[in-house]
């Protein structure tokens, strides 16, 4: 009986194993790119952590620098994966300043392992703060790699996520508690007035030159629009105007002609602007990010 | 000896499940890009449904809205693939007009989750129809994805690949059996007369710049070339010549000088060409799709 | 009892497979672009090997024909990755020349599977040579692509590797043991003469357009260099002076200005040139590969 309690004891530990690797998700984003090897000496980290981690890209094509976009990919993907996956982001222009390596445990159950500097912005807002630790890099970082300064994206923050993904570590153990606070940059919230809505141009969906916006079906539906309304949209750049346009409102890009404008409701429920198979942002010359605003009402309904 | 029973029966559950995870794999195609967010998305939708899925990508770099290159794409790749294996194809310019979302199965037993417009033209040929069934959207559709009119690749079809592939289910349960047969694209197929070839260039061997062709080996070998023997190729866009040029049929490239055309067998077993070390397509100006013919003969062996 | 037995068995034995998976992985790297599906075909046919593999990428931007680069995103990432790890690098302009199949064994555990034509030059320096074995095409090549003479890397390379990442071969049934030596490309070490160092640009950091050189820290601290100290530097192409100029050893990039240059330890712990936030390669037209050197001296301690 002895070899069967043995035998059942370790078959159950093998099932916990197995149901605790579920949670094992680590998913990385970063403004390396694709052309060297930043992002496989990253996983080839990850993965000596623990072999069974399953880790898969957000993007690593973010701009550069670009923490506005770092941010937003996060929000417009981190709420589709399963709670407990650990997200790793290195857009990291401030790299060995004093800007704060941190893990954001968000109310939705998902970890974020960043530099605190603007990325966890969108994230933090939209999901909740549960928790935000400062990573202990005494523990919490590759060993051999202190004599190296600038790839904490491998020695610090893909090292603490895969060991927080494998349960090596718990979120306790990634390093001292902080305010339920992070850095956030400035944006022009989505806001309506004598029914004329503004907002952000926070992101392009760069892919088809598509203009998405800020502004959420709450917002919109002050203005009662249906679909086939016209919308009249200005679209400015630091406060000057770039472009004017009529553009209807529609369910699908093939309501209206192949190369004409519509506005339409994106996959996040945002308002959203478009040619038919064409490339609005190119085109119009639209661009994104803080500089970039829009202003949007429905002339026929005033 | 009831705990033995109990524990036997779990472990060969277990196995069970083991052997079953060997087809939860899924293959993602699209037209999307890697610089947002959205393959992600896809991708979290995918592993929320079973957390052991193996996801992978065919390729997300398809031009925009080209069908044909998402056809050729998976003819390319699928039968390498074991049977079983769950691809995802999303280039959708029609997406809310009222093509049909589909699953086919192809005779080889791979399934393919796309929009019936044409993406299946070239596997369904190559490969056979087993069965066609059109997705179900009432119970093959992401919870809470209603509102959403636009981004049916990650609410419809990366969560239909994914309970397809996990065996969450069965092929009959993605929705009513349709007729055997999909859109498809008109295409120049391969033809000879006079012992004059004339072909379709599908494809670019993008990277390189090489011209792929749809002539196969049974056509070419009905000039009974050799290796060495030299061809005379006319190349031509919507009818007009476009570039002319002879080119040795070699088994590699290191066969002619740098810089040098030749004919190949590429390594779909059909007839390309390449300059060695060179980019044919750039240098000549070649172009590929349903508009791009050429035209081959041997005038040494008329 | 005789059930308890075969119950222990089969549990020790799924154990043991279970702790073998640990080491199934397999890095692809190569010059095929994300673009077609040639990536795509070979991580098929690795599948197909074995379902249990899990497949990552190093990159597969090297520019076309690019042996060189190959040779140095092993260099920078093989270390990172667990003891048993098989590489796969297809970066082939000989394909189809006699240039040899091979899987070379590094004294640190690693694996690469390979053209032997200058891709192993930095790993076989750096981690030592255990033993190079040439592949044998006869049971190492997969079935059915005896007619394929252009596609080494899905039918032998990826095939190989997955055999041998699998456990369905050992190293020893790779092939014949060649002498314990690969082909390697010339480049320029790392020397210093007078107190000036002479150094090679193996690569960018093309992301950010960093200059990263050969020169480690062994050798620049024969200059005794404090951070802030200033270093004069001279970039040549084919022996010719190309730029000049003075860039402060810094710890980290926020030290200097924006757009100022600055040199540091990359995450390779060699001397590296930047500009704070800026581009140093496209501002300054540098380069990379064998036709690249740089020259560094530091006035002040003269």
């Amino acid at each position: 009986m002895k070899t069967i309690r043995l035998l059942l004891l370790s078959f159950l530990l093998a099932c916990n194993l197995a149901a605790f690797a579920q949670n094992k998700t680590v998913v990385m984003q970063s403004d390396f790119g694709l052309k060297d090897g930043a992002v496989a000496a990253m996983k080839g980290v990850a993965i000596t952590v623990d072999p069974s981690l399953r880790l898969f890209d957000l993007t690593h094509e973010i701009p550069a620098y670009n923490i506005w976009e770092a941010a937003y990919r996060l929000e417009q993907t981190v709420a589709y994966w399963p709670r407990g996956t650990v997200f790793v982001s290195v857009v990291d222009p401030g790299v060995g300043t004093d800007r704060k390596s941190v893990v954001l445990k968000t109310r939705s159950g998902h970890f974020i392992v960043t530099p605190d500097n603007g990325t966890l912005t969108l994230v933090a807002s939209s999901l909740g703060i549960a928790a935000v630790r400062e990573i202990n890099e005494a523990v919490n970082r590759r060993q051999g790699s202190k004599g190296s300064y600038t790839f904490h994206g491998r020695d610090v923050y893909a090292y603490t996520a895969a060991r927080l993904a494998s349960g090596k570590i718990s979120f306790e153990q990634v390093g001292p508690l902080l305010a339920a606070t992070v850095v956030t940059l400035p944006y022009q919230e989505a806001t309506v007035e004598n029914n004329v809505i503004k907002g952000n141009i926070p992101v392009l969906d760069v892919q088809y030159g598509n203009i998405w916006t800020n502004i959420g079906q709450d917002i919109l539906n002050t203005l009662h629009p249906g679909y086939g309304d016209v919308f009249h949209v200005i679209f400015y750049h630091q406060g000057k105007k770039v472009f004017e346009t009529d553009a209807p409102y529609e369910q699908t890009f093939g309501e209206v002609p192949v190369g004409q404008p519509l506005a339409y409701l994106n996959s996040l429920m945002e308002l959203s602007f478009a040619l038919n198979q064409g490339n609005f942002a190119a085109v119009h010359q639209i661009g994104s990010g803080n500089e970039w605003s829009v202003e949007v009402s429905l002339p026929a309904k005033r």
